[in-house]
């Protein structure tokens, strides 16, 4: 790895350098908090994962990006190569941003990159990203919880590591009284529906489905519990997110239209802000 | 209410207006998204929660400012009042924000607002927010998810509204394999220990205890279930959130302090950013 400093680092800063973990949120570079859009101005080098999108690699025009991400089903990058390259890229840059998809504490396997930089201690910390149960619903413009109707909200993704037996482990708990929020389960959607239905979810369950939340590409569709596990779900190159319970129940608003198409959440107000 | 709009306002812009429920995320300002700045610098009208600090709200210095947020033991807005203040600023000015502390689609009671604005056919729009959970894993430098430990995050509030009967209903369905993330529970956190260790909960279960995340007054501490259901917690005005299973269960890192006390989220690379 080249090390390449400027004057000022070099005559400053104390190395080895820090690791910002740092959320991006679900895909739209307005959805970045302020704090993360400062970091990654400054940062030296920035790691982020796979799908991350240009527009959101444009607030780190100065930084070297290196890109370390898994995709399911698609080429990955070893999680043992990737804290070795963090813990690399700490002890040459002084910023190191390792930036994640959505919230780095839900499914990103922040523990294990911790675990690496503590094991040779180098400082990091954590800048929180707005996760998909949040930008999926807002995309849908549901709340994902309703007083006197659901009080809680239950994450959860069906998909193992490499090496872990699928399993229906993760169905455990799950309430048809909650808001369930699959992550990572386009492709095996309905076998999770089915698995959830025999765990007592009414087929009548709503079911909203959004595809690449805050996407010049975002859909939102609607189904019920059964009709997903009937059908499945065709996916593509967008992420997943599926909200399961009576709060995301259709309100009669929605048949007049206010869900809408691709693109509609970027408002001609948010457009030219 | 005074009705008072810009020349541009009254030659270009129909009213009524577009209201956005926009999540502030957990306290400091810079954990606010772009998109929420952006619309705040161009907000006509903010309508915020209590809680909100100064240093949120500068971000819309040229708007109106009207606090109607609930506080658990003080002095409340009713929440019709709430929905009627709504609609009435968006009759009369063109960008109306309500602004909720953390995501406006947890806990925040957003469907009784959109109820009443579709209910008048008034346009709006949601801004996904930082919500607790994430802002106090990021706080406690914990991941909420850990592969192979814990694959879900439920989050849940014992808190019922005025009318409705206190229960144990809350925590059906939670499970000791998940990381369990309680809102709203500071000052019955005892009780809500109990109950959770009388629905299977190990006493030992490791719980970490964050008040005001991302305030320069936060404050990060750990302790066992069973502790907690013996001493309850001292509660102050900072909103409380905790988390509660394995995934944050004290690494030996921590031991030589990488949690750190009160302000340490604003570390200086922030602050002069």
């Amino acid at each position: 790895m080249k090390l390449s400093m400027s004057p000022a680092q070099q005559s400053s800063v104390r190395l080895p350098g820090k690791v910002w973990f740092v959320g991006a949120g679900p895909g739209s570079a307005d959805l970045l908090t302020v704090r993360a859009i400062r970091l990654l101005a400054r940062a030296d080098i920035v790691l982020h994962d796979a799908l991350m999108s240009d527009e959101v690699l444009e607030w780190a025009p100065t930084a070297r990006h290196i890109a370390v991400g898994k995709r399911s089903g698609g080429v990955s990058t070893e999680q043992r190569f990737i804290d070795r390259t963090l813990v690399e890229c700490a002890r040459h840059h002084a910023v190191v941003v390792r930036l994640k998809g959505g919230d780095p504490t839900v499914f990103a396997r922040l523990d294990e990159e911790i675990d690496a930089l503590d094991a040779v201690g180098i400082d990091w910390e954590i800048v929180p990203g707005i996760t998909a149960a949040s930008s999926a619903a807002a995309a849908a413009g549901h709340s994902l919880t309703r007083r006197g109707v659901s009080r809680s909200v239950q994450i959860v993704t069906p998909r193992v590591g490499r090496g872990e037996a699928q399993s229906m482990h993760w169905a455990e708990g799950l309430s048809p009284d909650a808001t369930v929020v699959l992550y990572m389960a386009g492709q095996i959607a309905g076998d999770c529906a089915a698995i959830l239905m025999s765990r007592g979810f009414a087929p009548e369950t709503p079911v909203v489905c959004v595809r690449g939340a805050s996407w010049a590409t975002q859909s939102v569709d609607r189904m019920t519990l059964g009709a997903l596990a009937a059908d499945g779900l065709a996916v593509d190159e967008r992420p997943v997110a599926l909200l399961v319970g009576v709060a995301v129940a259709e309100r009669a608003r929605d048949l007049a239209g206010h869900i809408r198409g691709p693109g509609s959440i970027r408002s001609d107000l948010v457009r030219y802000a």
